[in-house]
């Protein structure tokens, strides 16, 4: 999240899929062996975000993302998207696409599938639940599905890789909150290379 | 700050000059004796964030604070309001308030006086940094001139105190910025009850 509160830059698109300047909120971890390892990629460096990065795949079973996230817009179509990580995908566990529209699963390499859910964010937990047996679900993104979990009280913690960047718009990560009453408790901060690591426990 | 970017809630009002849920940004300090003292309250608590308080009033010289911060609206009229802190404010050092209403000097104990300065932000940044001497030039908000300050380049560093809660809807601190490219690199990063300490060092 840039500091000023982005996930994303403004302008999002397929050429662009992080908006304007959005990238940069990704700088720090693309260098890291934690970061590169997942993707197929040899080698890169160690710092103090490589546990933060190796802690949150570490005991995850399953995760979640709303549609804006796996990319696309609107239909599938004949020829569908497959999403912006090629064969092999960085997920390397079931993933949850939370979509208005129906599709058939997506076998991809390396243990990612992607399953399209389209009874709403309860059904994906549930389904991601279940997938992950005694393992965490984890919720990769993006700002408004988020905002939909966090209003509904299911989430448990917030990882924020806080970068002290301003994008001065783009999509929220807090936002269209309405009156929902989040109660928050910061339970570590690690302060590492181009970024902060904030993790909240949700009070509930 | 909150966590969602505001430094002050929404509907602020001289009956509540944070705004609603506003002093909730505040309540981490409130109980420390770093805190009271200055506020000439006697005791309280010691933790991670007294030393971040003392540091940021080691070697302050002078403050510039805008006119929202300092209260009351428009012209001063013939009784005057003097501010929100009572005979002996917490600030200890010159400040100047920049505001669109010229007012003689306040004079008020313990060392703080306040200048109402109305030839714009690079005069009251002047006018302090000769008042500091060899000391710092503190900024004390709000918002708006904040933003005023960062868009003119005029900021050396930056202490957020992140607070976990959401507010939704209040004062930002990082807005109206427009195409300002303010570029910053986190220094420090405390973690304390209730807040983090996160200094950022603005990049010229």
């Amino acid at each position: 999240m840039s500091l000023d509160g982005f996930i994303a830059g403004p302008n999002q698109s397929q050429e662009n899929p992080l908006g304007e300047g959005g990238e940069q909120l990704h700088e720090w971890a693309l260098g890291l062996a934690a970061w590169r390892e997942p993707h197929g990629l040899q080698g890169g460096e160690v710092n103090a975000s490589s546990k933060v990065i190796e802690q949150s795949r570490e005991n995850l079973g399953a995760t979640v993302m709303g549609r804006n996230m796996f990319g696309g817009e609107g239909p599938w179509g004949d020829d569908p998207w497959e999403g912006w990580w090629g064969d092999d995908p960085p997920f390397h566990v079931p993933v949850f696409v939370v979509t208005h529209h129906a599709r058939e699963p997506l076998i991809k390499q390396g243990g990612t599938t992607f399953a399209f859910v389209t009874d709403g964010i309860e059904s994906a937990l549930e389904q991601a639940r279940e997938a992950a047996g005694d393992q965490d679900v984890g919720l990769s993104g993006g700002a408004n599905i988020a905002q939909q979990y966090l209003k509904a009280g299911l989430i448990d913690e917030l990882q924020i890789h806080l970068v002290p960047v301003l994008l001065n718009d783009g999509a929220r990560l807090f936002d269209s909150l309405g009156d929902a009453r989040v109660g928050l408790e910061c339970t570590r901060a690690i302060e590492a290379p181009g970024v902060t690591h904030l993790t909240y426990r949700v009070m509930k």
